[in-house]
């Protein structure tokens, strides 16, 4: 497969956000490679403002605030599809999707349609939307890059050879700050302590959600569309070192592993220069210096956000959007001091249970099982 | 690439030794994909008769023996061309040289020239004789399938990807029984602790170069050949679990690893099914149940045939000829209690200070700097 053309016009949706700004810093570091042809986001923040003087993209979206706005030179796409603009612009030859939520998910749909190539960092699109992406993205023959670190590992992994031969995906875990918290001091976890994650520094939500081991579970239903497999061939590794981002495990029994020093960069050029590969700075792992890697089994009992995770996957239709909702708003309310720690899961757990699956996964079924799932959220832990 | 054809017709050179009878082992799994075209040994011993018998090849070839030796309604081809004859034998589709020494070396060369697939297990013939080798494989276009488990590693990990976007190979070592010795108590070392590997079942003489860390700087060399990277992209990582055989790291930074059980029918079986892969039974790598892998640097200082043989290898020419004849005579005098095991080291480092590069490299100059340093390391061994 040949290299894209250079210089790659970027469409960054998100930009501001964590996986945003490594983007950029990516592509600043390759202007030979990259172009930025787009850059959205939520609201014209001073930071995004900044984004668009430094890039000057010929597009700049943001799905809130006043429209036609603009300042500096700088005119503003602004509106509810101002993202799908962003996407779909025809110098624009690969997406960066690296919006949170679902509101992804509609560009994403719209990029695919017009043949752009996408490098997913948003975990939505997949979870919510993967039976309405996939088939898409197929009848296109469009490529969806992963842009986590533990998809692209397998992605890595799984180059050259079929997956025919796989026999399982193992995603690895960091554990989150509690691998060792014994149940009964669960109760008791501060949103201080949640936050503070041993190996990869993210936003609030998804830090959270690894503390929970919930973004694990969300990764297995990613992993379940991104690479076609049943969910009984997707397997959970805790690696508290970071290090190895996934293995996959072939039929002859022999696992090809990606490793390397826990930089997002990496998992974000690679989406960017497939089939190619470009140096990315101070991005050096020594395995004889970090000196032993560790790996254990999830414990279901005290995350059971996992299992419910892969049940909801199982389930598919409107589950996995429940599942995902429910959790914002749970985690939120963790955040608020509203509920414990230990409280996640339950009030993610009886979101689903009161849940009908509404049958046919529509973009607009997506969104009133969202809807749903966050009132029912919020009735449940009012309840409470 | 499309797979071989079925069933694949296999010339075993060396059936009786480590990997000879455990390639057996990988062709009685699959009788639908392979058959035993060709059997080879040294003489005919009661072992190889018996395989013989089992498998009635074409052609049961023994180098050493009584010309024209039939027995029970066998016969025998015999003589210093019938592992040649074995090796090109019409109806051979792939030709597994686990002979031990250089006597695998023009059984390759014919076997190449006659356009038969190479899945080599001998070190000797990429060590002593690459520099023939690797030319002859590309001009006739065929593939030298490592059999070794660091190579296959290596080979597994790249596949997909480009040696251009190769920064370093990352040889794995298990670091041998003396890892951990200091280097006063290496004196002392006796030939029964130095035969007992701690993770690798393997005959005497690899055992031993597996504790010198020989075995590794050999396996440098061959990586040398076998991928057409410099010196300075091999490097050597001391792992003693023996779970990760290797690891590629390329120029952004990513690893890729292969895993597995230390089961030599793994890298075999791939040698023999690639494209494709095949279960191997009770081959089930379990990385929560063995909890933590290990990685530090070799030990120069203790262990100076590594280096050694890396300077060998630059040298090139005859000089990794006599490293490996000079080792196997000082290792050979180590077992029978002639030298200590860290006399083996600077005998073989006195060899390769006394020889002469004899230029070209062709099969009669590697015949006569193996026989020149024999004789050469049994005159300082005599001398000490």
């Amino acid at each position: 497969m040949p290299s894209l053309p250079r210089p790659l016009g970027i469409a960054l949706l998100g930009s501001t956000g964590s996986v945003g700004t490594q983007t950029l810093a990516v592509i600043d570091a390759h202007p030979d490679r990259f172009r930025v042809v787009a850059l959205a986001a939520r609201a014209p923040s001073e930071q995004f403002v900044n984004q668009v003087r430094r890039y000057r993209p010929e597009i700049a979206a943001v799905s809130e605030g006043v429209p036609e706005y603009s300042t500096d030179g700088m005119s503003f796409t602004v509106g509810s599809s101002a993202l799908s603009a962003a996407a779909t612009h025809p110098s624009v030859g690969i997406v960066v999707v690296a919006t949170a939520g679902h509101a992804a998910i509609e560009p994403t749909v719209r990029a695919i349609e017009h043949g752009k190539i996408i490098a997913l960092a948003n975990k939505e699109t997949l979870v919510c939307a993967g039976e309405i992406i996939m088939p898409l993205a197929r009848s296109h023959g469009i490529a969806i890059r992963p842009v986590d670190s533990e998809h692209s590992a397998i992605w890595q992994s799984l180059a050259g050879d079929s997956l025919n031969h796989v026999s399982r995906i193992i995603l690895t875990a960091s554990g989150g700050p509690f691998r060792q918290t014994p149940q009964r001091d669960l109760d008791a976890v501060t949103a201080e302590a949640a936050l503070s994650h041993p190996t990869w520094s993210m936003g609030g939500k998804i830090t959270i959600d690894s503390a929970t081991l919930m973004n694990k579970g969300l990764e297995i239903i990613e992993a379940h569309w991104l690479f076609g497999l049943p969910y009984d061939q997707i397997d959970v590794l805790v690696h508290p070192e970071s290090i190895v981002h996934s293995l996959v495990e072939f039929i002859d029994g022999s696992q090809i592993a990606q490793l390397g020093l826990p930089d997002m960069r990496l998992p974000i050029q690679y989406a960017l220069t497939y089939p190619d590969r470009a140096p990315v700075s101070g991005n050096h792992l020594d395995l004889a210096g970090i000196g032993a890697l560790h790996f254990e089994l999830p414990d279901d009992t005290r995350f059971p956000l996992l299992s419910l995770a892969r049940q909801a996957g199982i389930a598919g239709g409107t589950f996995p959007t429940v599942l995902s909702a429910g959790d914002d708003i749970a985690v939120a309310a963790f955040l608020n001091g509203a509920i414990r720690f230990v409280d996640i899961a339950p009030v993610v757990e009886t979101v689903l249970e009161r849940h009908q699956n509404s049958g046919a996964v529509t973009l607009e079924s997506i969104a009133v099982a969202d809807a749903w799932a966050r009132e029912a959220a919020r009735d449940i832990i009012a309840g409470r």
